[in-house]
Formats: structure tokens, sequence, C-alpha cells
């Protein structure tokens, strides 16, 4: 099995339909902008999440494609909100939404593209009862997307975040979609109890490993390669599970950098250099790499009591490709 | 019957459940913003459109609370967005939700406001397949909102509008979820075909007449009293159904005047006053009054199929409460 050939299978099937979905629609230039987004691609990590989630438990994947449908466009458009509110000139290549719309018609794209996830939902044919269930899922995952979105700016207010702060605030920005795409799927596949809470489970742990590893690989990359980056994180006081660990367990000298420099955003490269030695000195780089590994490993052990299929062997490569094989 | 305290009445009991709805929610200060314009107060128009409506085919009003809950939600959704996209600093006498909390909590505690207006239709007990349908209403309101909010933006950027055009636009942006409450309330209510059809066109024309009255409003009162908001509507060029019926129409010197003059942003207090006679000469404005008094009296007409009761009385009270008695 290529990993990569079967995540592609799905995400180019998974493509037609959302071209299907995403036609037409009046006036053009709201309906362009809605379109910018989902048309300029992306891996579809959480339609091809729910779409082999189905599939492990042996459901018809046709059945879970309104979802896929729903859980892209609804992650579009936290994309499109959040590029405003960070000011984000560029996503996937291509000018953000309000760059090239301005930002009037980029907060309503938005708003549509959200009106159009509920909307995909309601193409599913499934019966009353699960249907409910499964979108109130949709909603109560805005919901915490929406919560962990301020959490992540109220931190950057803050001189210091506890680890479980951090771990709550991940699991809503990101964890959740992976999770709500992981047991949505694998319930809209038939699944019993279990086996939707093992998929659940997989989700939750995949976007928290996920996340985590992305910080890590921010830190642990060349200096020289990824300077600015990092630069920028300590420079605006950014608190991933790094920092987080480093401010609460730094003592002595390093904490005295810490102090000084993180958060400060005029710190030269030489003192932006300083902390990351901090980091390293406190352990807090190992610590976050061997908290994403832990995070993975749960993912991976959660698969355990589903049936022997191809998916089940994509989902165990794709917690790999989502994490240690991932390329920034 | 005193038409104000029915009104109070049920914006009263309204209040009540939605300030237990909105009770509560973490991080604080999204839940703050976004409970900052609900919590304002304002009419309660579209919530209590919902109740009679439910009364008028004599179905329990506690029914309809969770969709009266999510239409003044999603109100303020919009209102929310609006406030950011227009630039309004205040909304019901209080400082935009924008220009309190910043502009990035106020574009997440309007996307919460929208999810909580989900939220709230999941609280509805009745049967799944009449759920799905008066929730997928209100899909299709958000979605036609944000389309006639486009609409508007595009039309200031156009010399001439048609009267279908504008009719669309206002249809789309105030006069759907007018009909929306109307229509669901009495489908909650237990209403069939025919009369939750009734309420449906009471909705809808009600929205019309209201807006197209606000027009009216806007430019019959004296010069000098509301002179800002006039001479801003003609140096902005906007586009209301008096502007559009003459710019269709005027001939002549009129025609030059509006050309010249209409959508100037540097015209002075004497060429606002012009266009205003250009206005009054082409017989706009009487026709504006005409256009909106058939609408209400369209809005009176389907009321008469419902049975006799106090709810059916404050309906027809209603439409001229919401537009010929109204107070600007």
């Amino acid at each position: 099995m290529d990993l990569r050939t079967e995540l592609r299978k799905r995400a180019d099937f998974f493509n037609t339909q959302l071209d299907k979905f995403m036609h037409g629609g009046h006036p053009e230039k709201l309906y362009d902008a809605m379109r910018h987004l989902p048309a300029a691609g992306g891996k579809r990590l959480r339609p091809v999440l729910s779409m082999l989630s189905c599939e492990s438990v042996q459901g018809d994947v046709i059945n879970v494609i309104p979802l896929a449908i729903a859980c892209e466009l609804a992650h579009n458009f936290t994309l499109v909100h959040d590029d405003i509110m960070d000011k984000s000139q560029i996503r996937r290549g291509l000018p953000a939404v309000h760059m090239k719309y301005g930002e009037p018609t980029a907060i309503i794209a938005g708003d549509l593209l959200l009106t159009k996830a509920f909307e995909s939902m309601h193409k599913s044919t499934i019966d009353g009862k699960i249907f409910k269930n499964v979108e109130f899922g949709l909603i109560d995952c805005i919901r915490e997307i929406s919560e962990g979105q301020q959490l992540d700016m109220d931190f950057e207010e803050r001189k210091i975040v506890s680890e479980e702060e951090y771990l709550e605030m991940i699991r809503k920005k990101t964890a959740v979609f992976f999770q709500y795409a992981s047991e949505a799927g694998a319930i809209l596949g038939g699944a019993d109890h279990d086996k939707s809470n093992a998929m659940s489970q997989y989700g939750l742990n995949l976007g928290l490993g996920f996340q985590i590893w992305d910080d890590y690989l921010d830190v642990s990359s060349d200096l020289e390669t990824l300077g600015k980056d990092i630069g920028n994180d300590i420079r605006n006081g950014k608190k991933t599970l790094i920092a987080c660990h480093c401010l609460n367990n730094a003592e002595g000298e390093d904490k005295k950098t810490l102090d000084s420099i993180f958060g400060n955003p005029d710190a030269t490269d030489e003192e932006v250099k300083k902390v990351h030695d901090v980091f390293k000195n406190t352990g807090s780089i190992d610590y976050a790499k061997t908290k994403a590994e832990n995070f993975c490993n749960k993912a991976k052990k959660s698969l355990e009591i589903l049936p022997d299929t191809d998916a089940k062997n994509i989902l165990t490569a794709l917690v790999e490709y989502a994490t240690f094989k991932r390329e920034k």
C-alpha cells in the first residue's frame, strides 16, 4: 500500500463531489469568494478522515459524502475568518480571501461557507435521530473551535499558561475537528457505540499529536532555515507546548532569560537564539516530542478493535504521515 | 387590546427564556461579546412574530421558543458582522461589538451567535422530519441574507438598479427572516399547509412593506430634521426603492440633476435638496409609499384564512405598528 496514493484517490473522489456541490450561486462575487479557498486545494485531511473512518467499519463511503463536504467547508469557514483576524495575506499559496475580495465580502463568504456546511449535512439521507445527533456534533464542534480561537488570542496576552490550559486550547482549536470527522464518519458507516467511540479517540489523539508535532517541527528544525518562524513565535510570546513547559519549569538564569526576552517584540536574533537554547536546556523540546509521540501511539492503539481492512492500515499509516513523516 | 402591551408581554417572556439559554460559557470575553448585543434589548420582532404565528394557529407557544431564540440569535449574528463591514460604531445605543471587544473577537462572537442559533433549534422536541424541514428553513434563510447583504454592497457600485433587482435585494436582506419566523412558527404550532403558507406570505409582505416604509420615512420626513441621513444616502448613491424608481423614470433636467449629484460624495446641502426635489417631481416618493401600502395590505389579507383569535388581531395591528404607525 502506498499511503499517498490511497489518500490522493479519496481526495480526488471527494473533490469531484465538492465541485458539484459548490457550483453556481448568485451574486457571483460572493460565490467566487466563497469558492476561492476550497478550490485552492489542500490535503482534505478532515473529509478523507471521515471517509476512511466510514470504510474502517465497512460502511458505504457514499453515505458519508455530505458529512465530508460539511467538514471541509466548516474548516474553510474557520480559515477565512482566522485570516481576517490574523491579517494573514497568503493561504495555500494564493492571496487570502479578504486580500482578493475585500474584508466585507470575506466575512460574508466565511458565513456562507458555514451555512453551506449545514446545507450539505441536510443532503444526507440518514434517519432522523442519527441525523440530529451527527448534525449536533458539527454545531458543538464549531462552538468549541470558536472558543479555542479566543483562548489562543487570550493566551497571547498572558505571561504564563499551564500545560492543561494549552492542551484544552489545542483540543478545541484543532483536535475536536479531527475527532468529529472520525467519529461521525464511523456513525454514518453504521458503527456500533464501541467502534464509533474508538474512532472518536483516534481523531482526538491524532489531532493533539498533529498540533504538538507542528510546534515541535517549528522549533526543532534548523534555526537558520526556519529562523523567521521561530523568531516570530518567540518575539510574540506564542504559547506552544514547548513554551508552556519551559515557562513553567525554567529556573535560575534560564528563567531570567525567558522573562526578559520571551514575548519581547524587539528581541534580537542573538536573543532569540538564547531562548531557543533555554528551550533545549530545560528539556522542553524533548518533552513536546515525547508528548506528541504518546498521543500518536494512543491514536494507533484505539484502532485495535476495528476489523482488519485496508482502511485500518491507512489510518495507522496516516498517524505517521500527519506527524513524524510530515514535511512542513 | 393594546398592541404595545401585547407585544411587550411576549417579548418579556421571550427575554426570560433567552437569558436562561445564553447563560455562562468560557472563555468569558468571547461569551460576554456574544451576549453584548442580544442583552442590549431591541423590539424582538422576529421571535415575537414566531410566537404570535404559533398562537394564531392555536399552537402551544412553549414549542416555538427554541425557534424564537434561534431567530433572534441569527438576526444578531447578521448585525454583529454587518456592523464590522459597515464600520458602524453604535448599535442599540451602545458601542457596537467590535468597538467594545475588538474586531477579531467580534467576528468570532458573530460566528458563535449563529452556532448558538442552531444549538437552540436542537432544543426543540419536535419530530424528525418536521425538525429537519424547519431547520433547513433557517439555513436557507441565512444563505439568502448573506446574498442580500452582498447584493446591497454590489448595488452601491452601480449607476442604476431596476425595481425588480431592488425588491430581490430587500426580500433577501430583510423580508425572508420575517417570512421564516412566521412560517416556521405556524408549522411548529401544528398548522396545515394552507395556514403555514398564509403565515409565510404574511411575513414576506410585512418584511417588504417594513423595509420600503423605512426608505419612505427617511426621505419623506422633514429635510431639516433628518437631513443628515437623507444627505448621506444621496451622497452615497444608496439604492432605495425611491432612488431606483427615480433613476429609471427621471427625464430631461431631472435626469441631468440625478446624473451629476446622486452618488457624489462631495454634493453640497443645496445639491442634496435638488435631488430630493427630483424624487418628489418624478412621483418616486409617492410611488414607494403606495408600494409599501400594497405589501402591507397583502400581509393583512393573508391572515383571512386564520381562525379569529387574539393573535390574529395582534398580527393585523402589527402591520400598522411596523409601518404606518412606526416612529423612527
